[in-house]
């Protein structure tokens, strides 16, 4: 069947994002990342900061606690006991099933696969790269210490790995969950477009 | 850097192994496959049949672990108190090292991509697909009845999972092992084999 939707996870440093954007220009379909995260500040109310820090992680934060414990007392009458976390979860996956009606599209990350799983017209990218690569790439492109990076990328890779697994009961790296898994570091982001524009093209 | 040795690592039914004799005709090198399990019988003395069995799998039953304690009783003086399962396993790694110096060849299965971790000319594919079209080909491939596919794919998953975990304290399917994981069902073994021919020729 062809294919309507692209979802891109992966690992930080990996250069998934930007392989996203290159797939917009070789597919002319629009690829939403930072535009998906305005998308769901404007549909939940939590500011973009908020989703960014939070749409890809499990938080354990005392402050997060305590906001979520008023939200559980200011919504009893409403039977809506769902946690923050919870919230923001369940708003990512009805604007990605909305966009992915709405038009062909990439989606970059928020477990746009999961959300998207009982699609066929659906193809699921995972990107990842070797740490050494991900690091002088993290460094350059986020601004990093190298002091630092190091630590920034384990701990980012078990937020995610962890966000994955709450809600979605799978291991966030198993190839089995994604149609193509690519190293961009051995072949780099150009190559990694090329494969999936041609098999995002295939009836 | 030009690839030189192609591992393949395969869910059971996935055509992993159909794939590496297309990828034989197409980049004219040797697939290494039951040839692979002759030579680790020749090399150990083990039968083919034993090897077949007990190659991709961590065993527990009493009948092998008679046979370990008496190789451990017979091996004290020579200090290599290493199960029969740890022999195969030096085995196998021994033979897939000189086949890889030997010549530019596709090794499917064995924990190949484990053993030429140090090598940088080597490209490392996952095959996978989903567990219908698996229980599918394995059925008419294998012979396998209907009513027992689904028990045996799921042991048979569980057993290469467990024996990679085992020997090299990584997950089997974790995406982050290999340059390329793909779904042979999406898309067709052709067009995996034309992908990974395509990688492979890269300079």
């Amino acid at each position: 069947m062809k294919k309507r939707v692209v979802t891109i996870s992966r690992k930080h440093g990996s250069g998934g994002r930007t392989i996203g954007h290159m797939l917009e220009e070789r597919l002319g379909i629009k690829c939403y990342d930072q535009q998906l995260i305005e998308m769901i500040a404007k549909e939940s109310g939590f500011a973009t900061d908020f989703i960014e820090e939070n749409g890809e992680k499990v938080t354990n934060s005392l402050l997060f606690n305590i906001a979520t414990s008023l939200t559980f007392a200011y919504n009893t009458f409403s039977q809506e006991r769902m946690s923050l976390q919870d919230q923001l979860f369940m708003t990512q996956g009805r604007v990605i099933k909305e966009l992915a009606d709405k038009e062909p599209c990439i989606i970059v990350g928020s477990c746009a696969d999961y959300f998207l799983a009982e699609r066929e017209d659906v193809l699921n990218v995972f990107i990842h790269s070797d740490k050494e690569h991900r690091k002088k790439i993290a460094v350059e492109k986020y601004g990093y210490s190298p002091k630092e990076v190091d630590g920034i990328l384990n701990r980012k890779d078990r937020e995610r790995a962890s966000h994955y697994r709450y809600y979605t009961e799978r291991d966030w790296a198993d190839a089995s969950n994604y149609h193509v898994c690519l190293d961009s570091g051995m072949y780099g982001m150009e190559k990694c477009a090329d494969i999936i524009a041609d098999l995002y093209r295939i009836d």
